[in-house]
């Protein structure tokens, strides 16, 4: 038998996994990114997590058809070059390069959320539709879009940079240097960011209570906990962030006429019901495309932190499976 | 030897052309859509325009292969609907049905950027290229988009409605109802709409002379004279809604990563350099696609008038002939 590895690279945390012939996840191990440290330190941690799971697994490079790497940021597809990723601190990263040497199992790399929406077609919130728009919020905002079975690319780069395109003129900044981009409005730092201020001020004494006021240490977790514990200031700042995210998603549905909006990442899993309708409510004025009376479908992705590396996995099981 | 139509019907005027198939034009019919005058109207000069081209050309509807037509506003696709547009006052227009009827010939309808758009990559501004988008400024902003070949389309619809990606919260009205959309800021109706009220406070003398002040008497033939005669109001105006116009190609290019984005339409025809430039400038600094030191790549449509033409023809034929 042989055996696929997906692995997904975010911003704060890598999880890897060994997928066998069946699409059956039979080993996972995680670790933190700790981008701070570089991207040597970042790359090492790759490799060595990627044997982990291997012995995990009790198998060996061997047994490996090809790996799959979910990478955040734009990057070169055919060459696996991660070309430029702010939160990571990377520029012109040859990761595909690298792990192939290290591993010596082909690889492939895809844009990390590329991977999740191309896992939630092929088995969770999207699955088989023609066209599948999907967004997720995270420490950054990626997007991802799947079209006829497809995911949609540049000729050489990912595409899909739905957090980048800009909401309001003279926004607040994003991690990029540009002006009011959807990220520097309804990420997850940008909530954190938020929500420590609403904290510093006294207006969320809980969440100031558990984060000491330190964005880095504010988690969705957390903020769900504060909205669930009656923080209205926080609840207002996610269901202002969920607003925004629905007018990006509006436009993005303007242009791409999706059969069904999946959104996905750590705030969207803690709080589905507060960004679905959030979405959904934009969606119902913003949409000039005719869908008829339930208007666009949108879902919280359903594989958690397993649709990035049943993406990363299937991808590359189809693409260095159709080269063999 | 057989013929294909190709029509363009725009919300002020309908063009007609009878292609060969060589994908030469053989005939041409140009009349004024008088869209006021109700749909019935509306269709009856549709088809008495393509029964005067056919005449001209010297052949008859037994000649024809069939009929594309591009027509505004989202549309049912496979069943030749138009649903809904705003610029002709239509609603749930069975156009392909009608057409077919009265001419005996295999009818397609498609958006009407998107013929311009498909047009254009087959013989224009976009040759060859694996993504074109092509946005169209004109009584409204269509946009259009060719993908490894094909036109983007939803499961039953078209897509590619940039001219409705709201720009800014609470911006000017739209025809469509909505707020602050891009077809408020930047489409000809809304420069002719800024630059009549710079006339009346007295700061375009020689487009008041022209028009009287009328918005529908403003055409972007006259625009571009004022601008060329030193009109400083009007040429801020076209420049501010270029600008606009670039953060919406800007957002396009971050989902979409064209090879190349063609500006069309009777504006960018009578300024293209400044559309063109304007554009340019934008995206310079708002796309975050990495596209090397020459940025993207925008260019003027080059067929004019014969773009939406040859395109409903190319598509047609495509479209029909595949169905033979």
């Amino acid at each position: 038998m042989k055996y696929w590895i997906g692995f997904d690279l975010g911003g704060t945390k890598m999880l890897a996994a060994v997928v066998d012939s069946k699409n059956n996840i039979v080993a996972r191990k995680k670790k933190k990114t700790r981008a701070h440290e570089g991207s040597q330190a970042a790359v090492d941690r790759i490799v060595e997590t990627i044997g982990e799971v291997v012995a995990e697994a009790g198998i060996t490079f061997a047994d490996v058809a090809g790996i799959g790497i979910g990478s955040p940021g734009p990057l070169e597809l055919d060459t696996g070059v991660v070309l430029s990723s702010p939160n990571l601190g990377w520029e012109n990263l040859p990761l595909r390069a690298i792990v192939e040497k290290k591993t010596g199992c082909a690889t492939v790399v895809i844009n990390d959320v590329d991977a999740g929406v191309y896992g939630e077609y092929l088995y969770g919130a999207g699955k088989g539709a023609r066209c599948v728009v999907g967004v997720f919020p995270g420490t950054g905002i990626g997007g991802g879009c799947v079209y006829n079975g497809e995911l949609l690319r540049g000729t050489t780069t990912s595409c899909m940079e739905i957090g980048h395109m800009q909401m309001v003129p003279n926004g607040p900044r994003c991690g990029c240097g540009r002006l009011g981009c959807l990220e520097a409005l309804a990420s997850r730092l940008a909530v954190a960011a938020q929500a420590a201020a609403a904290a510093a001020r006294g207006e969320a004494p809980a969440l100031l209570e558990a984060s000491g006021g330190a964005v880095p240490a504010i988690k969705s977790g957390m903020i769900a906990d504060a909205i669930r514990n009656g923080d209205k200031s926080v609840e207002l700042i996610v269901k202002n962030a969920a607003n925004w995210l629905g007018r990006a998603v509006a436009s993005s549905v303007n242009l791409l006429a999706p059969d069904v909006v999946v959104l996905g990442g750590g705030m969207v899993e803690a709080m589905p019901e507060l960004f679905v309708a959030g979405v959904s409510e934009v969606l119902k004025d913003a949409v000039i495309i005719p869908y008829g009376k339930g208007g666009v479908p949108v879902k919280a992705a359903q594989l958690m932190d397993d649709a990035g590396v049943l993406g990363a996995a299937g991808w590359a099981k189809r693409v260095i499976g159709e080269k063999e």
